[in-house]
């Protein structure tokens, strides 16, 4: 079995935002030289996601708006978590909705995706560095 | 290491629909050859989800509703993404509330499920067709 | 290939609650040997989940409270499926806002989180018992 651990680190400019991965996590597939296996892509921090969708720029638009109306940032009141003198309690909430990870095939060295799959970053609560990991398994 | 990699075509008739596909899954497994490994379940497409829940008829009708109500259609004007000439932008969303994949456990050349759980792909914008991805490994 | 099979019981005392898992989870990596390798974590049954956030009790009273919004309980009578005589329609719903499962890498013998990832049962229909399957694969 090989196996091949990366981190990626992103620090968003804005509180929330979306980063397409993609060719990064593919270039990662190439060099661990596996053939057939998985491949795990998790936001290892609790209020970001890693998501598979489309790369169009409306609908990550209406992502960021829909989250918002089924849990809004505001008022920050609202939230206990925001107690402890976060205002992010909220984007502990979204990223729920959009997931923490994908696990996608690997089947003759490449990411075995459908034709408008793309790997999403999504950042809820950004200005800080965080991480995202991806964990390569297989043959 | 063993693998397995099949695609699964579906084109429902409606715009919304679950099938159950653990009998397929099931059949999938056993040719593999696996007695310990993992298995993995995704839609192929970013309007299309496969989750686990419970297969009664009354439920999968509440999902359809809820997610109507979480993420309406209707108006389609209301979403970006349909600019662009699609109408489907809410089954972008639904997809996100149900999840792009499921990850199995295989146990003694088995699907490792609870006592209710089913496999289901769920389709938020049908009539055209669209694969489901079951990637095998372990040995 | 290494594998690691386990099983764990849980019976919580009231309809909802959320359990920290993640100690337990990291002494089943320890003694599956794995080194490198994933570990998937999920709930076997449909009204429950297994999901990574953050260990803070205010937020978990936020997760609580946001899910009873999305997916109230009552009335019990708004859902199809307690048609059948169940009351627990709604927690079949927020289990997929949750999740069914979590997978995580396992990195030099541990398991990979970040600093913040915790790994919990989540319970949306309780006092009864429920179990969740580790199954650890790697080398």
């Amino acid at each position: 079995m090989k196996s091949l651990t990366e981190y990626l680190w992103f620090e968003l400019p804005r509180r929330r935002g979306f980063v397409n991965i993609t060719d990064t996590v593919e270039d990662l597939v190439r060099k661990s030289g596996v053939q057939e296996g998985l491949c795990l892509v998790n936001a290892m921090h609790i209020t970001a996601s890693v998501f598979i969708n489309d790369a169009e720029e409306g609908l990550l638009q209406d992502f960021d708006d829909w989250l918002e109306k089924l849990a809004p940032h505001e008022p920050i009141g609202q939230y206990r978590h925001n107690r402890t003198g976060e205002d992010n309690a909220d984007a502990h909430l979204k990223r729920q909705v959009m997931g923490r990870e994908v696990v996608v095939a690997i089947t003759k060295g490449r990411l075995d995706l459908g034709p408008w799959e793309q790997i999403f970053y999504g950042e809820f609560d950004g200005r800080r560095r965080k991480r995202v990991l991806v964990k390569i398994i297989g043959e």
